[in-house]
């Protein structure tokens, strides 16, 4: 023990943790690492099997840390690391944590690799990195073997060896893995590898077993149901490396393309709750059968499945009937975290005893998605005040920073995602994703999925020839209405220009209203894209439901302005922060302060899935969150209404604030006509 | 409360407990006695609905208790009370504790039906009553209906109220129920009773929730699960009562009439295991299915299951190949105590969310079953040294007192039940069960299930008419072949004498080897029934291994005798001890010393599902019998020769004892031949 350690002991410093001690003459540098509390690995507990303890001891002088070691600092190579080297690789330099004993002073390195709690390092260099440490690991274990004079279950035995060589207590098993424990132990000769999940609630479960080691890795699902695509990234969770990722459309679409049609589906049709969370579930399968095809893995390696999403399809994934989400008070079934087995959700495309975790929900109309968003993004850590929008077919709205963090529903409607919308369709190759405008002659531009060339470019034409251009997606509707209301063909009111009041031909009139042509390509048999009335009011819509639900949390805070805005979503990735302050979608900051966050839902899954200690704290940021309900709150009608109007004639005043930053001082689009920016109340 | 409560308050007496305190006046009788820690029953938590709480009370001198009880002692009687007793009925003298309310001095007695933890009288006289603390019970709860402003799920709560109204706390869910969840919370008006389990190991789950009020009763099914046949006792959770009970055949006879045969099937057929499994659970489910039919119940009531078997049954129910119980070192996939999921099982004609508990095994030859014997007949705790002996196709074994238990398995075969014998039958109707041989004619005459005649008396051709006389069951050969030993038909060594030398016709030589003749039936179309020289022989292996495996067991005690002998399962009950010992099966005691506990097997099934107690006694219990492996025991195999004889020609010595008891010296038959009577070592 370093503790009992006399004076003249070798001393053993490790980095990069910087923890040293002293230890007899012969110590394993794996058991000095233990005792010293160093994230060292290990999966076999030092037998010199699994290899995971692998260290890089240094030679020579050390003045930073005043020791000099000399070469025979450890003890020799022997043959335990060499038939490791020889058949599996080993990297020069390294040795083996279990296999070197200390001998005098040493330096030793753990390598990123050797530590449990790894880092994954996150690409958005905005966010903190996730360390590794997830449910479920692997443990080699060498069981008892039976004994007539003293009889007792192959199953204690295996628990008591779990107990007394790893400190795994209260260990459950599933009756049907049971059946499995006795030829495995005798085929592992009493020696097997065994996964086990131990969450933060407490729940210890063996998950599987394998005879003798069993190297892995074992994998885990983080899932973002969402209700128009599901979004699945397999994760390795020894290192948090994703592996694969893919994604589907949710097959419940045929039975209501928004939420809320679904929740009408389950109202008009006796069991249709049923039919829907049997789609979702088949879907699920599908899905996990395909991920694991194209990883070459087994399904028995996927040992754990996070799931986030929006509340309805959180009831529809249980097998609840959403029924009560579709009318007020909007109560959720249950809104706690779920621990469950994978089973129970019919998930067979993976491990027969895996286990799910669904974060919590918010409230009956913000979920798990959001409370995974607020997992990734964290704004109850943030010294600014920051509006989240996961805009989807709701927005789901987050306001605060480390006080006090809100959160609210808005009812968008589809028209974000290109629904709703008479030449619109989903983001897909062949869709208008970009829309450019020229004041002057009132002639678009724009580019489409699939190809990085604008309209006008050279070589368009050949580019796009294989997708076509097929309609127009949210990001391109988006850009279009606020190119349009730029362009001067647009009013305030969202009423659109005939040819004659806007002098360009693509003025259009369709009976009592005009229509913005952007591409006609019916001439090769292509479709007619453009920009109705209908359309526009259908963005107004959308928009000001969007903007009155982050006024609203605002009013709540009794502030005026935030200091940042991050989008989340896939949709929030393709959106452009010009044109939706144009529109007045978002309230207006900087343009560099409002920031894409991707998929954040999806992230703070994969982040629930690496780390045990951020499902607790995401049960308990949910928890203190206060939510709004915008369905009850008159000032959301007021905000909507007062939201309606498109205010930009020309370049937005936040464009021309960045040469002159007014930084206590935010323009407010939807309220501009009663004479701008207020001063911020906090 | 009674602990502050003023001197010159009421003062309250509780019969039967005995229990007093001191009430401020208009204190309910009911939270009174809950203060007081008096054992008195609520589901609806006083609020006179469930009637539960009713009490009888007394007026007028009580010198005993020293007060004097006015005739306004209570409160008036109530509205409540009025309308219960209109429509459901109430005793007259009766109170609900809910309603009636101190006023001055009072004697209050609690009937037997309105204490939580009912006694349950036990037929046999020698046992201990059953107290009921089961672990699923009835509680009304009303719950906060949905808050937009304050958003939580309808689950947590329904968790907030049981933790609030019944300290109820850890409560879990099977997602599945949670889908009945909103609907019947909306249907009762947020008034809901929930069926909670909640067990000895901490376990809290809910079972099963009702709209409103719901009475029950909840019922628990007791299955003792023979090899040869599955016995179920249905019991009202409520007051332990056995309200239906029924069996059936074990349908994996089919495989195999005994359990190695189904070990064997199990190894040369691939797939073999799970078929058997299969069809116990089936058969589980028939059975449960008829008794609910049988009862007029629900499903649904039947909230849980106690199971009991031997470990070869065990593992099948429990979907576990059997094959290294075929083998030593005998090593049970596991042996403690389960508490699961009755789906888990298959199990569906019970309730979806009922609990199955199955009691530890003590080995990989003695089982579930034995742990049952050991709950209901309670060695542990005896003064005296008992053996007990679970006689089925293996016998089980119990040796001990209160000081140490011993358990082993003995390999009896099947002939006990009738089987391997020519005659033999399982003990149904026409079956003889007993048998004389007069010693001077060597004439029987027997008595057949069905009839309480015996075949010389008049009306016996009548008697069994409807049966016919179909074959001899275990009970009947055993009485056959002491009763040949007694009248000289049947050497010492077990040879069958022939006419010649036994001087009667009923003496048939067969080949080499003679039977005797006990009913010819041919006549008339009926079988002819005799014991043969091989039937002999089978009986006198089985009741060698019987008395050999005791033997052993007293040879680790280091005792020559044992106290007491009783005879469980439900073979035991129709044994003669008389014939018993004559055959030299079991250890000489007074014959009034040798009991049958009936199936105690079912009646320990039925303990541990009435008491959760219970269930923490028996698995401490288990852990502390000594195992003692009859397969590895060289002794046994001397003890198995040296028992072969059939030593008695005449009536039994102890008959002879009876008369002249000799307390400290027992006669030891199977070593008779070596001088009798050893004085006994401890």
């Amino acid at each position: 023990m370093a503790d009992t350690a006399a004076r003249q002991d070798p001393l053993v410093i490790f980095t990069p943790s910087g923890k040293r001690g002293r230890f007899a003459p012969g110590t394993p540098v794996l058991t000095a690492a233990r005792q010293l509390g160093v994230d060292l690995d290990s999966v076999c507990g030092g037998r010199g099997i699994c290899s995971k303890c692998q260290i890089t001891p240094g030679y020579g002088e050390f003045p930073k840390h005043g020791v000099t070691v000399e070469a025979d600092a450890l003890s020799d190579w022997n043959s335990v690391e060499d038939r490791y080297k020889r058949i599996r690789g080993l990297i020069d330099g390294r040795r083996l944590g279990c296999q070197a004993k200390i001998m005098g002073d040493v330096v030793i390195d753990v390598p990123p690799e050797s530590q449990v709690h790894k880092q994954v390092i996150r690409k958005s260099a905005t966010q903190r990195d996730i360390t590794m440490d997830p449910a479920t690991r692997l443990f080699y274990v060498e069981v008892a073997e039976p004994d007539m004079e003293e009889p007792s279950g192959d199953w204690e035995r295996l628990r008591a060896a779990l107990k007394d060589q790893w400190r795994i207590e209260e260990l459950t098993v599933d009756v049907a893995l049971l059946r499995r424990l006795q030829p495995v132990l005798r085929k592992g000769e009493w020696k097997v590898t065994c996964a086990i999940f131990h969450d933060h609630h407490g729940v210890t479960r063996l998950t599987d077993i394998w005879p003798g080691f069993y190297e892995g890795p074992l994998y885990g699902l983080a899932i973002d149901l969402g209700s128009t695509t599901i979004a699945a990234h397999l994760v390795n969770l020894t290192d948090g490396s994703v592996v694969v990722s893919s994604g589907l459309m949710n097959p419940q679409i045929r039975f209501g393309e928004d939420l809320m049609s679904r929740v009408s589906y389950a109202m008009m049709n006796p069991g249709g709750d049923i039919e829907m969370t049997r789609a979702v579930r088949e879907a699920m399968n599908g899905l996990a059968q395909s991920i694991t095809t194209e990883a070459g893995i087994e399904a028995r390696q996927i040992v754990e499945t996070v799931f986030v999403m929006n509340p309805v399809m959180h009831h529809l994934l249980l097998g609840i009937d959403p029924v009560e989400l579709g009318q007020a008070p909007f109560a959720l079934a249950t809104g706690d975290s779920l621990t469950l087995p994978a089973r129970d959700l019919d998930l067979a495309a993976v491990n027969d005893h895996a286990m799910v975790y669904i974060l919590p929900c918010i409230a009956g109309h913000v979920g798990a998605d959001s409370a995974a968003v607020a997992l990734s993004e964290e704004p109850d850590k943030s010294d600014e005040m920051v509006l989240i929008i996961d805009v989807g077919t709701n927005a789901e709205i987050l306001l605060g920073d480390k006080r006090r963090v809100l959160a609210c529903s808005s009812p968008t409607g589809p028209a974000f995602e290109g629904a709703q919308i008479s030449s619109g369709q989903r983001a897909a190759p062949g869709a208008i994703e970009r829309v450019e405008i020229d004041t002057q002659t009132k002639e678009p531009r724009f580019r489409v999925i699939g190809s990085d060339l604008w309209s006008d470019q050279p070589g368009f034409a050949e580019a796009t020839a294989q997708t076509g251009i097929t309609g127009i997606c949210g990001s391109g509707i988006i850009e279009a209405v606020a190119e349009m209301r730029m362009a001067g063909l647009v009013d305030a009111g969202g009423l659109v220009g005939s040819a004659e009041q806007t002098g360009t031909p693509r003025a259009v009139a369709t009976g009592r209203t005009n229509e913005y042509l952007i591409w006609d390509g019916t001439a090769t048999g292509g479709p007619r894209i453009s920009v109705t009335q209908g359309d526009i009011r259908a963005i107004q819509l959308a928009k000001s439901a969007l903007y009155a639900g982050a006024r609203l949390l605002m009013d709540e805070l009794g502030i005026d302005g935030v200091d940042k805005v991050t989008l989340a979503g896939a949709f929030g990735a393709h959106i452009s922060p010009k044109h939706a302050m144009v529109l007045g979608m978002i309230p207006d900051v900087p343009l560099d302060r409002v920031v894409s966050a991707g998929n954040a839902a999806g992230t703070g899954a994969r982040i629930a899935l690496c780390n045990i200690g951020a499902r607790a704290s995401i049960e308990r940021v949910v928890k203190a969150i206060h939510k709004v309900e915008t369905a009850i709150e008159p000032r959301f009608q007021e905000h909507f209404v007062a939201a309606n109007a498109i205010p930009h004639a020309t370049a937005p005043f936040t464009l021309l604030r960045q040469i002159v930053p007014l930084p206590d001082v935010s323009y407010n689009p939807a309220t501009s006509g009663d004479g701008g920016g207020r001063r911020r109340r906090r």
